[in-house]
Order: structure tokens, then C-alpha cells, then sequence
């Protein structure tokens, strides 16, 4: 096993480059970690011609990924293209096809086509390994396929958005509202152009559905997540949650209990002494509940170059070294058929934030709608009486989401309720 | 590969017990995962007919572990046996001759016997794996040798014993005193009957020299460790940590430079928002730094039965499906000798907190030395005028240890400094 293993990358972006950058940098300390030197030997991108501040003209280059997979100079084929089909597709297709291990940092191809492709790489013989796709550097897959394998998982949690993160990070620290935020950050780059694939939610789900197949032995699903994202959040929520003793943070939150898989990605208040409601700015973090080994928490930066990178190889490593594991942890044949829960049956504590007409008689009447959907309130705010439009504050004791929607729905239509409410999950640490 | 990988477990305390409880409740979760059944085959401990809460005549018994391990119906032997001699090196010998790969939850053998230890594994070419070891549950080891492989990592730092933690968590919640704290801990079976293993480091220094060895693919030098205890912190001294800003921690710290590597245990004034100063009770945490991922810290509980035989069972499951790493994660001819640098030579901010007669004089003669040793003071804090002995505490400018221990030896001739000086040492975050 000292022959070099020979690295194909298709796509040049920033983790694109940030492989060849590290291969580069740490070969020795690569070498001797993998027992044999691992080098690329071919790339290819969409635009051959672009700077990308280093010398290229050592690696085969190809215009077509997939010419690339079938290269047989290549041993094994990254794929740091991205988006869940086209090219990113093809490639890791392409490449399963000719029997070679795929490396990808591609959640949405994980998220969405995550089963087919377990199969194909079981019948291929191969790793498909996605460490980069999850939280960066932070070794989380390795951690719940192997770390933890020894353990029935029965929650896992995270913060793994780091862009949302930021985002609420500085609306809590500098009490600003969420649109000023998201424009600072796309100004520096935090943040893409188009940022609804973030703040949305759908990324943070993406990495959700892979988790949640992990933790839980279970085929990768996606479209049974619930998502919601963080543009409804206001510098007021954020002000009543920190009154409150919470930290409103967008989590991606799976549970499996007897009645099945419930799996959502929405913001949530944390009390404040939580673990996850510490971690800010761009960091990620997961926490994970098992039988035996009880909470487990790994947090680092969860993007970029560098950490990125750092979970490419370190996939690279396990394959030059021959280390196996199936790609959902157990053989599709061994994964559970566990139903999703779907979120209607979801029970928890929830913040409600009105927006009233000062005006006799509407507390009445929204506090008569609770009580007639089965809501119990735990507490209020009522503040502000010089304004016509007042908020009022309501935290309820646990009660389903299917009462909750037909709640807010009720309330909605009440003359003296100015905007549609807003209503935020409240979660245990 | 479906045939079951038998299990020979060598020590039913704690941990052997745990081992055999995992691999009977989640069999079919671990079945899964290995890709075999694992199950327990043959057990062995020095007293065969102590009650341990569960039935034990389905296992084949050993009244030898050295039998058990050359028992041919054992695959693989689990060391849970504990002590760096004796016993479990015996066993663990007989195993590696047997050409039996070997899971070990011993940090004493690993840090004084792990360079040997590994020569031999690597001739059986079969595993040592040591996951239990080091903070419990928590898969840090499996993180160093492989998650973060593709790094050169410079810095690890960790809360590595818990009964250390718990014992200043409670200083610092309750106001307490350490004696008072530790005679409760030992009450409750937090603590040992004789702490010395704990109190004064050494269990960290075991599981500091592993971490080093691994971070910095390095052979295991526990001998080269400074080691500290918490022994002579006060009450006092949590009192002025808090007013400073700072939590006091017993920490492992390793470093790695152009001039050599550098390993210390002892308790820290770290800054109260710092990521391990709010790591509390009896949960460990390691957070390791590496060039491409940056920091990553992981955390969990550190000991007990189910987070030590999640570890142990971690490692059977690697085992069962044939991955395979270094012990030392590369290979023992591909390490690094760099040297080790003695704690002489470490550099850092120093607290320093002095007994004093209240006269005038004293404090300019206890400046005269610092000076006269090049030692900055960047603080002092001097209260409390009603008594005759009242307390001084200094804050220093990075200075350098050697400087300080000089320093502190003249201030303690001074015939108006009534105690020896306490001193302890200021880490940044």
C-alpha cells in the first residue's frame, strides 16, 4: 500500500481549491497519516482560464467531470461541483460506474439522492464519503457513523447554517433588524447574492436529512422535513426571547421515538444556559443523545476553505488507508423503515408575538381562541400603552402544532390583530 | 463477513460490565453497524462469585485473563482490567503474541507502555485501539487519528477528569472549600477513596500524553509532562478568579512548534467566556487546533459505564468491519521526533496570590523582586486592612517560568509573606 493514491477534483471553487491547497501544503503530514502519498492528479472546472492564484499546470486537466471520473489516472473522484443533479451528478455517476470511490461535499446530491446512490456504491464496492458535507471540518459524520456506533441515537441537534447564525448572532448583539444584517453580510461576503438557499432553511435541511439517516440507521429523507427559515425573525422576537431567558436560533432538530422519525428545521428558543444557545456567529454545532454515551456536543467553524477541506481529506485518508464504511452507517439491506412523524403531531412550548389595537376586549378574545383550541398560556408581556399598535407576548404550555395552526389561523382574522402573528417554537435544552 | 466477532473481556468493573450490558441491549443495532453480530464470548475478573447484577453463565469464564486472551474462541480481547503493569499488560502481551487485535480503556498502559505497545501491534499487524481511554464517550480519539488527519495540529487542549471538574465546578457554585468538596465527592462515589490519581493530575497527564502523541504524530512521552494538581486551590482563589474575569480549570495543554512540543497539566485561570472555561461538572472536553480546520472542541461525559463502553464498543465495530488505523495514527516509523520543551521555558501570564503582614514596606519589597527577576505585573488587587494577615494578589505581564520560579522563592524568604505563594497560571481563551 505505498503507491500513491491518485485524487481527481472535479469543480475549483473555494473547496476546490482548498484541497489541491492542503494536499499541497501537508503532504508529508498527509503521507504519513494515509501510509502513502496521496496527490492529485487531475482537475477540471468550467472555466479553464481563470485566475485562481495558484499554478495548475502540473494536474491532466479535463473540461468534462465526468471524462475526468473515467481518467484512468484517477483512483478516486471529489466532487466539490455542487447542486443536487447536472454535473455534480453525473460525475459521482460516472465515477461510481467505473468503480471508484467518490468524495463529495455535495449535501443537496446526499440530501436528495442519498439512497439510489448508497446503492449504487454498495454495488460498486466503493465509499461514497461526505464528511465536507455536514459542518465543515467538524468530523460529525465519522463521529455518529462510528464514534457513537455503539448506541441506539435518539435525538440530534444542531446549529448548521453558519450564515443564519451569523445573522442572528449580530441582530441579538447589535439589536438590528434581519434585512440591515443579511445586506451587511452579502456585502462581505458572509452571505450569497441570492440567499434564500441559507435563510430559507433548505441548506440547514439538506445536512438535516443526512444526520437525521445517520443518527437513526434509516434511508435518507428529505422531503418529510419540516422546514422554516429566519426572515420572519425580528430585532422585537429577539428582544422578548432575551426577556424571556432564551436565544432564538435556527436548529435543525430529529427525534426517533417508538411512534417514529420526526425531522424539522425552524428557528427554536433556547434557554440560555443551553449548550447550542452559546455557539455564534458562523460556528457550527451537533449535539447528539444516545443510549449509552448520553449528550455528545462537537462544534467548530462549519464552512469555508479550510475546514472544508480538512473533511475532504480526511475522507481521503480513511480511503487510502482502506478504511470502509457504508455510506448510511448500515447496508441499505440493514436500514429500519421507521415512519416519519409528520410536524402536525409535533408538542412543545411556543412564543407567540401579537401585534394589537389598544383597545378593550382583545385579549379576551384572543385568549377565548387559545382556550377553545385546547392552548394553555404559561405567561404574557403586555407592554407599551401610548402606541394604537401594542405587542402582546405569549408563551403556552405544551401543546400540539395542530392546535397551535388552527390558533394562529383564528387569531389572524381578529380585527384588532394588526399583522399576521408571528410564533416561534420553544425548545429544551 | 457475516460470521460474529467473539469477544474476550478481560475485567468486569465498571466498564466490563457496561461492555457486556451494550452489546446485549443494542445487539441488533451494533449488528447493523458491524456489518457481523458482536457478542461477548468469554469473561474473565478475580472474583468469580461477586454479584454483578446480572446473569454471567452464558459467557465462557477465565480465571486468567492471559487464558482468555489465548482462548481460540476469543477474536478479539477487550482490557478492561486497569494499571499500566501486571494484569492487563499481561493480558493485552498475550493478545498482540496471539496475533488478537486488542481494545483497551487503559491510559496508564497507553502513556507509559504505548511506544512499545504499538511496535508490537504493528508486527501482529493487528489493532490497538484505545478510544475509551480518553474522555469517555466522547469519540476524540477516533477525531485526532483520523476526522482531522489532514491537519498539522498545533495546539490541544482539554478538561480530561472529571472529578477534577466537579470538584471546582462545586468550589465555584458553592463557595467552598477543596477538602470539604472532595470528602462529599468521595461520599457520593464521585471520587475515589484515594484521589491522588485524580486530584493531582496524573489521570490527565495519562490521557494528555495519549492526545499529544496522537495530535502531533509523536511517540508517547508521558515522563516529558509537567504535572500539577488541584490540591492547593482555595476558595480564595475562585473568589479572585471570578473577580478578574477568569474560571479555574484543571487543564491538559499540549503545544507544537518549530522548537519542539510542549505538554503540561495543571490548573489554568482561563477567561470566563472561553469555551472550556464553561465546560462544567463531570463532563470533559477537548478542543484541538489544526491549520486547515481551525478549532474544533468536542464534549460529553467523561467517564462512567455507558460512555466507556460506548468507546469500547466503537472500537469492536471498527474492528468487526476491518478499518484498520495506526496506533499512534501513523505508522510508528513515521513519526515525528521532535523534542519536548521543559516547563522552564513555558511563557505566559501568571496569578499570584500572597499572605502578607499589613505594613508598610512589604508590597515594595515583594515589587523589588519581580522587578529585579524581569517580571511585569500588568494588576494587583490589595484588601481587607482590619486584619494582620491580608491577601495580595498580583496579575503579571507574559513573563517567563523559569523568571517566576526564581521570583517566587525570594518572595517567600520575605519574613512578611506568612504562606508560600499560591501561583497559578493564566491561559488565554
Amino acid at each position: 500500500m505505498t503507491a500513491t493514491l491518485r485524487v481527481g477534483v472535479a469543480g475549483l471553487g473555494t473547496v476546490g481549491m482548498g484541497v489541491l491547497s492542503l494536499l499541497d501544503r501537508n503532504a508529508s503530514v498527509v503521507e504519513a497519516r494515509a501510509g502513502r502519498p496521496v496527490a492529485v492528479s487531475a482537475i477540471s472546472a468550467r472555466a479553464r482560464g481563470r485566475d485562481r492564484g495558484m499554478s495548475l499546470t502540473s494536474y491532466e486537466w479535463h473540461d468534462d467531470p465526468v471524462a475526468l471520473a473515467r481518467d484512468p489516472d484517477v483512483d478516486v473522484v471529489v466532487e466539490v461541483i455542487g447542486g443536487a443533479d447536472g454535473a455534480a451528478r453525473a460525475t459521482v455517476d460516472a465515477a461510481l460506474d467505473a468503480r471508484k470511490p467518490v468524495v463529495t461535499a455535495n449535501k443537496a446530491l446526499l440530501a436528495l439522492h442519498g439512497s439510489a446512490l448508497a446503492v449504487r456504491a454498495e454495488q460498486a464496492g466503493v465509499a461514497l464519503a461526505y464528511e465536507a458535507a455536514v459542518a465543515g471540518g467538524i468530523p460529525v459524520i465519522k463521529a455518529l457513523r462510528e464514534g457513537l456506533a455503539g448506541n441506539r441515537i435518539d435525538r440530534v441537534a444542531g446549529i448548521l447554517n453558519g450564515t443564519c447564525n451569523h445573522i442572528l448572532t449580530v441582530m441579538q448583539t447589535q439589536g438590528r433588524a434581519f434585512a440591515d444584517v443579511l445586506a451587511e453580510a452579502q456585502a462581505l461576503g458572509y452571505a450569497e447574492a441570492d440567499p434564500s438557499f441559507d435563510v430559507d432553511g433548505i441548506d440547514a435541511a439538506h445536512k438535516l436529512a443526512i444526520l437525521t439517516a445517520l443518527a437513526f440507521g434509516r434511508p435518507v429523507a428529505f422531503a418529510d422535513i419540516h422546514v422554516e427559515g429566519i426572515r420572519a425573525i425580528t430585532a422585537e422576537d429577539i428582544g422578548f426571547a432575551t426577556t424571556l431567558g432564551y436565544r432564538i436560533k435556527l436548529l435543525g432538530l430529529a427525534r426517533s421515538t417508538e411512534a417514529g422519525v420526526s425531522a424539522r428545521v425552524h428557528p427554536v428558543m433556547l434557554p440560555e444556559d443551553a449548550e447550542l444557545a452559546r455557539v455564534d456567529g458562523v460556528h457550527n454545532a451537533v449535539v447528539a443523545q444516545g443510549d449509552f454515551v448520553g449528550r455528545v456536543m462537537l462544534q467548530g467553524r462549519g464552512a469555508g476553505a479550510g475546514p472544508t477541506a480538512s473533511a475532504v481529506v480526511a475522507d481521503l485518508i480513511d480511503i487510502a488507508r482502506g478504511r470502509h464504511a457504508p455510506v448510511w452507517g448500515a447496508a441499505s439491506g440493514a436500514l429500519s423503515n421507521a415512519p416519519s412523524i409528520p410536524m402536525e403531531q409535533h408538542f412543545g412550548e411556543y412564543y407567540l408575538r401579537l401585534t394589537v389595537v389598544d383597545r378593550p376586549g382583545v385579549i379576551a378574545d384572543v385568549t377565548a381562541i387559545l382556550r377553545d383550541c385546547g392552548v394553555s398560556m404559561a405567561s404574557m408581556i403586555q407592554r407599551g400603552r401610548s402606541d394604537s399598535a401594542v405587542p402582546v407576548v405569549i408563551v403556552t404550555h405544551e401543546t400540539s402544532e395542530a392546535a397551535m395552526v388552527v390558533a394562529l389561523a383564528r387569531i389572524a382574522t381578529l380585527d384588532a390583530v394588526l399583522q399576521p402573528p408571528a410564533m416561534i417554537r420553544i425548545e429544551p435544552a
